[in-house]
């Protein structure tokens, strides 16, 4: 068994990982932790957890994460940073959910999250946790940084073309889509549902901070820095990214096959027949991402359709994957769960 | 390994119970029938099911159902009493998820329904499958009726009560709320989302086919007719039902612990602390029934509030769980998915 | 024309209050304050509104509302005890969107809203703005205490069975369902999208603050006391109240006949034909009370069923309705919108 | 008076023409038509309407369109072009909402439409219905062919930049999202509540209707043809279309200064301030386009977001407007309704 601790489980990627955790054949999680709602038990704040889970928030300061082996981090951006180095040290295998560790280039990411690296010296140790890119990686790495939602959906749908050098590089288009639960669990105005429902926008559009993590992906997939508009909207319904991706052929290939190919052996990647459009839906709850590839009228442009689950593939799922590679389990243990649908 | 089949796959109780089935470790779907769509692949119709189970739409025709141990109609009231008679003759366990076999008295199924019974000499060989008021009965019971999803949580929420004699029986109030996918995978203007999202109605209030059977269900407890008003409401969620239970007290009792006591063994009735209220949402997807009991202002009336899923514990789950029964699995087999919150 | 002010116009009953008045013929928005928003332009807050609206709101310390010939206070409970008073001495006639003028015992108030009052001797004076109820004392009043959304529901529903003592009174039963907007434009976790969406609950079963208001009213047209279940919903659409109300009658009477006649000559109840189920959505956004009444299967419990927009006939379109009245226009002034449908 | 005629009024056009034609000042509706609903009430399919609207659905073969001065077409595509022409010729003037006579290139409109034209001689006198690039037109036009719902979004958010020559023309992106309504009232299970809700896709990326009517309208602006690729999408919620534009830039240009001067006198379109994201629900039952333009971090692609209520300023408002701008009324007469918020 595989003792794990989650540090800072009050969010929606928190209870998230506690679904997926508890049924998990080979963890057990020793601990969670909470500054604020320490001493509380995990069911009172999610009763979908009631008779599934015996577990309390532990005060961060007292929780014996150091016994771990692995420890993931759901907290905000600017937390991993600070305590994950300590656990590290210790031999503990870290899994960040949030940010702190997914921009190579640390003066980016500060202009990007606005806060000095506590920890810059660990952003180079870190394997960004896309298993379809770095799996090899990933099985050594100490600290993992988990991908973003969006960037999930949106690296996902482009890595076949970049990887063969198939489309012009300079105008690449995201237009990204998301269920309100990619806000998280905080109190806010904007995503109450008497705002967010029966409502449809576009956020961020000068820049969002998941642009640079999209914009080094892609980067490195296709060899050469690209050109990305990224642009993500707000869309009433609670777990979903649907990114439709646009760019211009420059060399011909049979794209289904293409693609068809490059996911083969993936277990949580799924292409559809030529011709699909897939639903947020089909993943509801499930760690994967269906893809399709479209060529509108046979023309220039090659558009493609790409949907996960923000909560699972775009977060505690994608962790979970991780941490079936890090310690050498099945890639899909635990994770087997079918979408929910209707 | 129990072989089952299902008749009428393609509505959503179809699918729930194929999501159930394709990961229960002791059942293989040997086969699943629909006349309109013989040879289409289950996964063309219901995508989430990609890539977990192989599986064609036989035409009922020329399928095999006698072959199975145990067979699931998932279709219209007044299928099953047609084709069911032949399986049982044959020795195939069934369980009708429909409405054919759940009243005892066939006139008055006949009234409610407005046909006539094909098979009335099996209506008395049924067992009414609520594990929770029948266990035993289903363990033998060669034809299985499945409750209705509304008598489900209204007859959990008040069997404590009526089992006991503690309230007034003349004048029970059943005010439910149902999520549209209640009203089944049809094509009609009613349920459309323009019409159904971001609105509430009631509907049938003169009287629902539902209320013959909850009346039945309640009498039984009670040992006495019982007088009943249920109404019926479509409200802008997917999945949940919610019961809100009104009656008198004429018995003093301590009623948070009458419901924990009578509970305290069934695995998917979860009574909640004092004070609590329920959201459907803490059993989406999962099959379980969770139960409140308030006494406002202490006073004479005990409202009680019930949640279930509909597709699961009001149909899908349900089944499953009677299979187990029938079959002497453990009564969780395959029916440990956590519900889905948020 | 009449000068109106509005205190704390930065929640949905000023946004709504803004609608209906901008395009009232006869009333002249003078001026509009919120503590924190002061200098900022309503539009920037509420776009629907640009271009219809040039209006800043105002700091409450300085704007000049003793020049109004009313006010409407859209404020939090307990604002407008300290801030109508001086008004009212000042002969600006005030509308209070808020409880603090509802409840005639003032104890009984304290009790439910956890404040001792500041204005008692303005309790006794205030008019309890419910139209189809006190229509006549409205006319004359200085101070109108404009009912609560639930209220309006509930008491429009049992109104005509109560002032005819057709029910028996000692357990009426109020299952009341409303959509997330009730809960107003504050950041909660409780009513964020990824809560409240597909998702149904009751909340506040052992006691809600509309109780006391409800039972007054009811008790009022009664003439004696009464006992009444009140059990509030949160159901996840924007806007509607669904009231299903339930009694049992005591004498006979054709009830259908009985509510036509009482609301003949209502501009704003509109009592549907015999076996009708109001939709929410047909009174949305319009100052319309809907109502049906049925007996099921001829028993002895009466089921009445009322909706309204509880942003409109439920807060700030009553609010008009009351202006109309105190100044002597037509009553349907500035409320002639049709519901928005679908 | 100007005396209005609708054929097909039972969609969601047409319930929306009857909410905006019946507080119109100088409309009144002397006949709607309905083949399978003639003699119902229109109040008793449309409850809003009650109080509002005396009319009963005629029979098309009886109703007297010819005494109309202005008859709306809100049926299917293929209806008007085989009941217009008689009309036309009565001298009666005509908008039909469907797509009939949008598409100038008649053997293009077969292709796409599938089916002959049986008027082809009219579509030459039609005028597209479009105010901001037609209105001189629409003031003498017999026919009018009123936009479908996405074009009128995708062509207000490009028409500056293509009317000016700014952008690259052979690769336009049309990301659109549109509410649920879009698809009409027709009984469809993938309009159904419980597949559309909390859901999202794209459909149609390999052809949708719109794309030859947008791309002629583009090509118009543009003087020469354009490339688009066209991508729609279904979003949970009733109305809306929020359209997310993108081209390249191949001129400099004050692009907010350009769009605020385009439409400065424009009494339906409203460009919101530099940085701003419009909502749908800004727009909600009015007849507004709100447009913001960004450039995203100073870099060479443009991108507009453009919202509409795809049944008002996309369908029904838009064709009152049109019957304003015929009959030389104040083009926002019976169009000042504020949009619905939240």
């Amino acid at each position: 068994m595989i003792r794990v601790g989650i540090v800072g489980g009050t969010g929606y990627t928190g209870v998230e990982l506690l679904r997926l955790l508890a049924r998990h054949p080979e963890v057990q999680i020793a601990s969670i932790t909470s500054r604020g709602d320490a001493g509380t038990d995990v069911t009172q704040m999610f009763p979908n957890l009631r008779g599934r889970l015996r577990l309390r928030f532990e005060d961060p300061a007292t929780a014996n994460l150091k016994s771990c082996d692995a420890v993931f981090f759901a907290t905000p951006n600017g937390v991993a940073m600070e305590q994950a180095p300590p656990l590290l040290d210790a031999g503990v295998r870290v899994i960040d959910l949030a940010a702190d560790y997914r921009i190579s280039d640390v003066a980016d990411w500060s202009r990007w999250y606005g806060m000095q690296h506590a920890s810059p010296e660990w952003v180079g140790k870190a394997v960004y946790g896309l298993p379809e890119m770095n799996r090899a990686a990933i099985r050594n790495a100490r600290l993992v940084a988990n991908p973003g939602c969006y960037p999930t959906a949106v690296q996902l749908g482009f890595m076949p073309l970049l990887e063969r050098g198939l489309v012009e590089l300079h105008h690449l288009v995201a237009d990204a889509k998301s269920g309100v639960s990619g806000a998280g669990r905080k109190a806010e105005v904007a995503t109450l549902f008497a705002e967010a429902s029966d409502n449809f926008k576009a956020y961020a559009v000068p820049g969002h901070r998941h642009l640079p993590e999209i914009r080094q992906g892609l980067s490195a997939m296709a060899g050469e820095p690209v050109g990305l508009t990224f642009v993500p909207h707000l869309t009433p319904m609670i777990r979903g990214i649907h990114a439709t991706l646009y760019a211009r052929i420059r060399s011909e290939a049979d794209l289904q096959a293409l693609f068809a190919e490059r996911y083969r052996d993936e277990p949580f990647v799924d292409v559809l027949p030529a011709g699909s459009h897939p639903d947020t839906r089909s993943v509801r709850a499930a760690n994967t991402c269906r893809i399709a590839v479209h060529r509108p009228q046979g023309g220039e442009v090659v558009v493609v359709l790409a949907v996960i689950d923000n909560l699972v593939k775009g977060a505690a799922g994608q962790a979970v994957q991780n941490l079936n590679i890090m310690f050498g389990l099945p890639e899909t243990e635990g994770l087997q769960q079918i979408a929910v649908l209707p």
